[in-house]
């Protein structure tokens, strides 16, 4: 079964993709399923998607975008005028905007194991009609992938121009670049790495085990009741830690106290930043769910593309895509070393590869935040890449910083 | 009551202060009870302490040190021939070690809302004959010192020649510094800021809301039931990845599977990380009461040397003290750069300073591992303090780098 609905509408004031719907389509149906990484085999598996712009006659202008952690298929515009915001990535994706709508056909689809649309551990198991909790399977980054592109086959598209992600949407556009070198021209890897460290699996761990650890998830065994939703916001407040760095949080918040100039004196949110935390986890428990975070967790932990590889390098034989890679400076759960480490082994590999590293203070947030830098970075690739790959790009960019 | 036993015994094969007892000492009896930061006066107030060494016929050779928020006053030695570990500190304190206790007396004393023997959440409130729970009231690092200064003073010690202390403890030296300017010849901060950041605050207040949400917290009531066990072991895990460094996570444990060659694909405590932390959390539950995380934690956040001050510089006006400062280059918990902030305001008060940066990876950690930089740093300013400030120590040392 496939809803797939032209998404794109009419312009708003602003430049905007406008009002959006999302589409689902239902892949791997019995008994085409998908064999996953664990071994197991998954199947039907919806994927939620949302497209911008519009697939052009050759059928060569279609990017792909992958979301992080907590994101979802609706990068763009918005569902119906009145809502408060617009998807998670409308500065990047519009009319002249990074990801221009007036020239590229922009897919964005919500991965497997996520709970936006796609089937994940909320979504009703066909073989007990109930939700599957933690008798999902562990899915991977590879797996995600899988599912992308049978979304891009099922829409036709031969070809993408390419695959765009920060975060754990980078980790997609690296597997995608080695899984699939036929069916991308480019990769656009943001604030990523090849494998997370030991930091980086410190900190999921540590979120998982708050989810765990609240009474309400029950193994996982927790629809239709109440949602381990204590575990989730601080597993939240754990990540956005991470996602600013010391100085943006000294900058954005300090020491500044809530409502009043003295001490408080007692346990109640005091400083202004324990009080964003705090709203950052409540926001999160209203539309995320909780089994979802520890699926796409994990699935980030396994992700290391030097897995059966000698080496990095010898991990990215495969590819035949060209690279923009952007990395942030004050990233520290990315860090921009991994991002070089990367640019490095595909350069001695002879690929056509272009590293910058935006001088920002946002930390890993910045990918969402330096709109301009990602903008000036990404423009110029996309047309380059779109003129068949042929011009003064290379030149101009090679491992600059902005 | 005072229970002031001599707790230095006989020296075991490798340098060591050998069998040690603990101390206990009642200190604000009513009437003369503790007017704390917070208005609320408390009393009486019992301190557990342990020393190292004789204090000489002068009492000019007695140094303080101060715990760590998971620190105790049992720094060195053991307590019985048969513990599995020595004190905290006992690398550094002990015949012939950075804290040598062949020339000084050392002294220790668990903090004031600790739970190591010191008046604390946990303790008896003479009122209702329960323990505080959350009646116990917020303390600040000055309250703390506050007390370490009446042991003092019932020891008989008119002047400490230093006091000495990592992480929150460094917060103690600073403290002592300007509060107590006549009662110190020195203070050798270590790892340690002026004024916790936005980011300590976010970690502190991310583990605090983990036991806050442990069902068996009861708003601090659960003395004599079941402790919030799980909500303490992820707050202590989250601290965790804070004392440790990128890189030496990554050295210590990199991707490392436990047990394993595959990826299990389950939800299990699989990376050596992940089973590092977990242990870290399980092992401190065993020792350490919820309360007083809660507390102390609190009291590091309240923590600003600046507060009712234009500037730092202003803040540090009051110290007559000398210092050594010691940073750690990978320590980002409390950044070098915080360190750097101290030791120009002194030195632009025209204070006599010592700034070392010693270069290392283990973190905020370093303080407690690096032992070899730390005896090297220690030792001659020491000497230097304890022959009355005069010889060569400044200018060798001055502002380097180890």
């Amino acid at each position: 079964m496939t809803t797939h609905k032209p998404s794109t509408a009419a312009k708003q004031e602003e430049p905007s993709v406008g009002i959006v719907s999302p589409n689902q389509v239902r892949l791997f149906q019995p008994p085409h399923v998908l064999k996953l990484a664990n071994g197991a085999a998954l199947g039907p598996i919806t994927i939620q998607y949302e497209t911008y712009g519009r697939l052009n006659a050759k059928k060569d202008n279609a990017i792909l975008l992958c979301h992080a952690l907590s994101g979802d298929a609706h990068a763009a515009g918005r569902h119906a005028p009145e809502d408060p915001a617009p998807g998670w990535w409308d500065t990047a994706v519009g009319p002249g905007k990074a990801l221009d709508t007036d020239e590229y056909f922009i897919l964005c689809a919500n991965v497997l194991g996520g709970c936006k649309g796609s089937t994940g551990a909320s979504s009703t198991d066909p073989a007990t009609g109930r939700p599957y909790g933690l008798s999902f399977p562990i899915v991977t980054i590879g797996d995600m992938v899988e599912c992308q592109k049978a979304l891009v086959d099922h829409l036709g598209i031969p070809k993408l121009l390419a695959v765009v992600g920060g975060s754990m949407g980078g980790m997609q556009a690296l597997e995608w670049a080695v899984r699939f070198p036929e069916k991308i021209q480019a990769a656009i890897p943001v604030a990523t790495t090849y494998r997370l460290s030991a930091q980086g699996i410190a900190f999921n761990a540590v979120g998982r085990e708050a989810i765990f650890a609240d009474p309400n998830w029950k193994r996982g065994d927790y629809y239709g009741g109440e949602a381990p939703a204590s575990g989730l916001a601080i597993a939240r407040m754990i990540g956005h830690i991470t996602y600013l760095s010391d100085k943006s949080m000294h900058e954005k918040f300090g020491r500044e106290l809530r409502h009043r100039e003295e001490y408080a004196y007692n346990f109640e949110t005091e400083f202004q930043v324990e009080s964003y935390l705090r709203h950052q986890g409540q926001k999160f428990i209203q539309r995320f769910d909780a089994n979802s975070y520890l699926y796409i967790t994990k699935a980030m932990d396994y992700f290391d593309m030097t897995d059966n590889f000698p080496s990095l390098r010898a991990s990215l034989k495969r590819t035949r895509a060209k690279f923009l890679l952007l990395a942030f400076s004050s990233d520290w759960l990315f860090p921009p070393q991994e991002m070089r480490d990367i640019a490095g082994a595909l350069r001695a590999n002879g690929a056509d590869v272009t590293y910058l590293e935006i001088k920002s203070d946002y930390g890993h947030d910045a990918f969402l935040l330096e709109t301009e830098e990602v903008t000036r970075a990404m423009k110029p690739f996309l047309r380059y890449l779109h003129r068949g790959g042929h011009g003064a790009h290379r030149g101009a960019a090679e491992g600059g910083v902005l």
